[in-house]
């Protein structure tokens, strides 16, 4: 089973910028993590955008679909901010038919103690390879059809509509 | 889906003692774990045996394989050390057919840098719940039938037979 | 030797808020920081504040010159922010001549990847029992004198005038 | 003030081998720690050795002595194994008069969570900076000089005689 990642940014990969305190983007964790990781099976990493997904607008989310498209791989995992998440999945959800599309991101920076990232991170890989094809979120140790899917902003957590 | 965790010890779990600078064990690193992933769904922990899976005997697989029998959950997690846990999976593999059991575990223990087992752990309760009923070994980012896979130990890597 | 620790906030403690993605303030990371240091000389801990040091006000800075002047220690160390720690020195400076008052802080969070927080409140804690009475800011491996230092804030070190 | 910290091994430098599960010594953490201190004065790092202390015989004692006594810097930070500490730091102690040399160590590897390692180096990089000539061991936040020491192997903490 070959597997693609997809960065797109979000709380996953933001970086503290020490010289203006601020956390923002720099490169990737996702190198680091892949190879923390010890994924034997191929896995390519393509870097769509690094935004917080609050920025996001039309055109990100349409780059987003365009990878996918463009992927030879039948599996897929999305890293994204967690903010829009199930928005950038309901425009994959209609338009991809023939590939596992898995969407995850993080609570907590992965360069932050206590962060859920690295487990997310696992989670996806995992399910891209077995679920049939569609558009999914998985965050809290669960999956989510991409149209029956919502964070609760106040408790921090995914769970149905 | 409900999921069971089943601790059993092994490098994931390993401890650093200071007193006599050897790595055992303490407490199990997977309530924490757990916690940290933010996992929503009902997740039960069972800690059956805090042991290095080479020390493991007979009676340890079979408490093992008891432990997943008497459960009421379909999904089951079992951390297991490296070494043999191609022989504890072939003792659940002929004997459990209507429940998904993943094995996994780690290279480095959860509590050191660049540790693979968050990593492993959300790859495992992924894959269990969605796995057909059988018995696998989920490691290097990797989905194992039972009786296909074995540890190179000079690679420090799981592969097929 | 008897120690006293000062926590004002500032960078050092400084705790990524998952629900609004900021990093603010929670609970100090000392005492945890403290006990990890496995400190066995007498060691008190006193929040005094927990502020963006860019927040003080002048009547912050009098609360932490009141706590010098109140402690009993003879030795004490001032966790701060490093964007007006040479301020808040200058108050103490002019003021306290009978304990030896070490700064420190830190340019990345206690929490996240690669701080120097632990190094610093380590120096800072040593200086502190050995430097003659004073007030000293203690960062990037030097010790400096309360009235020859400032932050580059481009290069994101400290140096002297 | 120029430093100079000489590696001998110990717990501090510890690294988890993943292939045989072992904890022994690799590169040392030491060039990380200091870029991740942010030191600016000059810091020169020497590796003498890498050996468990309780494996350190006389010879590799006499390796340090000589390091000490051929460095140009005035402060000297060994980091040492800390079931022998004491014993090399007597070597030192007649020995060397002009310098000050402050051994320190860690209880956990550099490596592991929990570690103490970071804060004792800052800890031992700031003493050596100010104390007279001699030659210290600087552990749990207190400085003993090298003939009123021992480790209390039973607490794990370091004490006077």
């Amino acid at each position: 089973m070959t597997l693609r990642i997809i960065a797109t940014g979000g709380t996953f990969d933001k970086h503290y910028n020490e010289l203006n305190g601020t956390l923002a983007f720099a490169d990737s964790h996702l190198p680091a993590a892949i190879k923390r990781a010890r994924i034997t099976t191929p896995c390519e990493l393509e870097v769509v955008s690094l935004l917080d997904s609050l920025d996001m607008v039309d055109a990100d989310r349409q780059r987003v679909l365009a990878a996918c498209q463009a992927a030879s791989e039948k599996a897929i995992v999305i890293v994204h901010g967690t903010d829009t998440m199930p928005q950038t999945a309901a425009v994959l959800g209609p338009a991809i038919k023939d590939k596992t599309i898995v969407f995850t991101g993080a609570m907590i920076p992965y360069e932050i103690d206590n962060s859920d990232a690295f487990f997310n991170m696992g989670f996806a890989c995992g399910v891209a390879q077995v679920l049939p094809p569609g558009v999914y979120v998985a965050m809290n140790g669960q999956i989510f059809a991409w149209d029956n899917v919502q964070k609760n902003k106040a408790a921090g957590v995914f769970q149905p509509l």
